[in-house]
């Protein structure tokens, strides 16, 4: 058991600064062991933070937060962050329903000064305050940006630092050069940071200097004394300041050294020897992603035109399968989902058959491209949307809930939800025979039902016909729509005869084109309507049916709409969360009995 | 009259490479000419095709279109490209309805490879299109795309050049660099464009060669023997390749050269002296976007917290009067919409009061800032949405008509949308007295109605509740519901005491949060419900009411929804969009009368 002999001393950033500078290396030392011991056993972002653990120190120790600014990028290293402002003793309710936020939030402590999640906003907003601080005549304080070699390679950042180089605001942007994202980092300008860690570029501007930054690293991050040493000159310099900081993610664990990948969120592990800890997982059902990997293998082998294409997500969206199979053939673009769909077009003008992979929040990040080069052209760009509905512990950054209702107002799109991995397969096989118009198909984080009957793997492909929904129960008193994979609780409740002979459920597979012919038939032979969907309620599926009830004069239908209301959503496991917002089974019997 | 010598000769680039290359310099001069004999009649984007004239040449005579590939970013510059790609005889319909569109659109023509309008998309597209190509083991196909340097300097445009520097991709960029956008552009990488232009970065690795591009540059655009020659030889050479030319937009006219902004899109001109024809303007209504300019300045100047932001636009925005004023308070951050939305955020936390006004269209670029930065965090930014609703000639890319859909299932956002200059006024009078919530205040391009009484800017500011409409009529038959300036129809229609007697008239003002009060007095009072929005259908005003008198159990009320349906709209006059899409004054006249 090691003593937090430092550690222990420190609640806030003031008490840090009370500490002599030779006991800072004890404290890197016990923050990291702090971190891992409680990682190991409540899970969570692990080699972001242990990366930082110096850097982390010595920004709080050099500049005085929480009046000057310090934003965290994207966020997954700010544990030690957490641990030195004030959040030590609730640091293990990390992630948790009701605990603090895995990602530094604004109103959860004043020293998080802004809320991130999302990649590359960091530039952008510590910009703003800077300006903000010159307006109001206060010209000390400090604003500092801490983004990694990732997330300052998105268009968003570039943009932040195009707009810093011609003011003259007080701010510092830390390069936390790491050489990763989540997976390795790609691109041009990580190749260009290696040139210029390698003294290549000497004697002339670098890229951020030719931005009009003051430029200086790249320095060892791990090097306390020089990292404050360097920290201290910078905040005596005017104007938009540059530090390159090379750091090594995971640092501190040699597993999280050496499977970087792996250790950004290892799960359990043993904090001791730092193996990750065997589950019981190889009994547990595949997930959805793998699901989505191994049949996109499966068709390219026969389906030359198939490409695939991730921004930054080739692991997490499992198309590592296709860049083991087809590295030709499949694209990581970095964090880049603006590039990624007009990319994806690009592809398709050319009669290519791009599946383009991007978590359901992220692809936020590129709607306008959406609407304007895939939509608006009829470009048939196939979008896997990934972790789509609530997605647990990452919370309200990631939730994907608003995917269905933003999609449905797009002309000529396409948009599907298959309510198993069967379903699944069969809309994947379905889209790449060819379609005139682009899809999206939306699917969850995770593992997929047990129930499935058979082998996934054997069961034949079947075409499903664009716009037919599925009717599951006939039964006579109401219907229940539903939409994805939240319609298995209907299916669990239908094997109770009561409800099967009641309740008519149909799975609509598509959101967008609507089955008319069925909604006709619910429109005549039913009064209550129950819809469900694991998104948005104004918009979506509850929504379209509705405006279709209305349109076709079917007045005195009442629809039920289950769905997450008009509200962010926190964290906590999918589970709780499920039954916070009333989708879960109970909540949903309850509006059957009631309505029976 | 200037006889067509050379022009005449050419239908489709195939003619263009059998003219001589010593009679090129005349078809520049020729193809000049014809762009400004056509505009100054017929109206369009003037200075941008005017720089280009030479580069179109060449790029046309050098290289094999339609096989190989040319894409304009934007294409305000490929009027010369439309004449000599076989629509020289149709040019005149340019932007009219039913005639050829002021952008290159794939479906026009297929010599226009990618459809364009927003900012940034070229080299994104075509890296996809080369990787296609490569993929497909065509090695001598050309692929180009033509940027700005205004276009350059967007995030979007930085994620295709770092990702295409790690390809061997046969592509070309071509820098068009002219200092401008629309407005003279800006950045810390104008700024060292204009170093290179000077040669103060010899022998060093410029920015795009420092992303793994050939860099050849810069060279004089208006030279066709140079550009010639330079397009010649990088033809041959593999890989990504990037040329650095150098134009002067509106070359060839006087006024056009001296007055680049005003004659970006000048309206009718004197083909002769150059001179902007004298319009009645003097006596049309003053235009939204002034009533905008002047009201924030009058604000500005009592409200200290009150600052700017524009991506781009500050004319066309009518920013420019801010910019005067209070040039501390406001800013102009490039294309870079994305940062502009959290810049603000920025500024929001700081206390100030980030007016942040984008047009319509283009805040599709910034919806996950929107919701992840602003909404989320209960940002107090002022999004001020310009041009919403159908803009008119420019078309499909351009109309603002998504917005209220995509923003009403963002939690935490308030929306508004003023039925005249008055309650503009008073909606931006109000938001600046403070709130605690960020806000979406919608108006169309163009001018305010004749119909206000009295002088605009004598009327004393009025605070309007958030979240309440005003009746205004109150007939007994149906009632009608509308949000912003599309309500004067209403108004119009109502000054017959056969409808005031009959319709009740409600000027929603807010789409968010809806005045739950009234709509209960209309479930409770009419049966047939019109609601009218210059928006899409689905997702919209019309969405919302529908959804509240479900909630409510008015299920007897027939909604009638009228709006823009479930497709893009082509280009055209507003008025003739307007009744095209069946929200004229007439088509609104016919359904009040069906149900009366």
């Amino acid at each position: 058991m090691v003593k937090y002999s430092v550690l222990s001393k420190i609640n806030i950033p003031a008490d840090l600064k009370k500490i002599p500078l030779s006991e800072l290396p004890q404290l890197a030392k016990e923050l990291r062991h702090f971190i891992i011991d409680i990682v190991a056993t409540k899970e969570g972002h692990l080699g972001a933070s242990l990366g930082v653990v110096e850097l982390t120190i010595a920004l709080h120790y050099v500049f005085n937060t929480p009046k000057d600014i310090l934003v965290w990028d994207v966020g997954h290293q700010a544990y030690g962050h957490k641990i030195l402002t004030g959040r030590k003793d609730i640091f293990h309710t990390n992630r948790q329903l009701g605990g603090i936020s895995g990602f530094p939030k604004k109103n959860e402590s004043e020293y998080d000064a802004f809320g991130v999640g999302h990649s590359s906003t960091s530039i952008s907003v510590v910009l703003g305050m800077a300006i903000a601080s010159q307006l109001k005549g206060d010209f000390n304080k400090q604003h500092i940006a801490v983004i990694g070699d990732a997330a300052i390679a998105s268009g968003m950042a570039f943009e932040g630092l195009n707009h810093a180089g011609v003011t003259n605001a007080n701010m510092l942007v830390i390069l936390n050069d790491n050489e990763m994202g989540i997976d390795p980092n790609v691109g041009a300008l990580k190749e260009y940071l290696t040139k210029v860690k390698q003294g290549k570029t000497e004697h002339c501007l670098n890229i951020f200097e030719a931005l009009n930054f003051n430029y200086s690293g790249p320095i060892d991050g791990h090097d306390l004394p020089k990292i404050i040493e360097e920290l201290e000159r910078l905040k005596k310099i005017e104007g938009p300041k540059f530090l390159h900081v090379i750091t090594t993610k995971g640092k501190g664990l040699r597993q999280a050294e050496e499977n970087q990948v792996t250790y950004h969120a290892p799960g359990k592990f043993d904090k001791i020897s730092g193996e990750q800890l065997k589950n019981s997982n190889a009994n547990l059902p595949i997930k959805y992603q793998d699901v989505f990997g191994l049949t996109l293998v499966e068709l390219a082998e026969k389906n030359k035109k198939i490409v695939a294409i991730t921004p930054a997500m080739p692991t997490g969206s499992s198309l590592t399968y296709m860049f083991d199979k087809f590295p030709q053939r499949t694209f990581d673009v970095g964090i880049a989902e603006q590039h990624a769909v007009t990319f994806s077009a690009g592809l398709a003008t050319q009669g290519l058959m791009p599946f383009c992979v991007i978590y359901s929040t992220f692809l936020q990040r590129a709607y306008d491209q959406i609407i304007h080069d895939v939509a608006l052209q009829k470009l048939p760009v196939i979008f896997c949307i990934d972790r789509a509905g609530l997605v647990g512990q990452d919370g309200a950054t990631h939730h994907g809930v608003f995917d269905l209702a933003y999609l449905r107002l797009v002309p000529n799109l396409i948009i599907a939800s298959p309510i198993n991995a069967v379903e699944f397969r069969n809309m994947l096989y379905t889209v790449q025979k060819g379609l005139d118009l682009p899809i999206a198909i939306r699917y969850p984080r995770g593992r997929i039902e047990n129930q499935l009957k058979g082998d996934l793997w054997q069961q034949k492909f079947n075409s499903l016909p664009i716009g037919k929904a599925e009717q599951l129960t006939f039964g006579d008193k109401i219907a229940v729509l539903t939409i994805g994979t939240i319609g298995n609780t209907i299916i669990d409740v239908c094997k109770i005869k009561e409800y099967s002979d009641t309740v008519s459920h149909i799975d609509m597979r598509f959101v967008k084109p609507l089955d008319e012919i069925i909604l006709h038939k619910v429109g005549k032979q039913f009064k209550n309507v129950i819809t469900i969907e694991d998104g948005s309620k104004i918009g979506g599926l509850g929504d379209a049916v509705t405006n279709f009830m209305q349109e076709n004069n079917y007045l005195d239908v009442k629809i039920h709409k289950m769905g997450i209301k008009d509200q962010f959503i926190e964290h906590g496991t999918t589970e709780e969360l499920y039954h916070q917002v009333g989708l879960d089974k109970k909540s949903i019997l309850n509006l059957i009995n009631t309505l029976l």
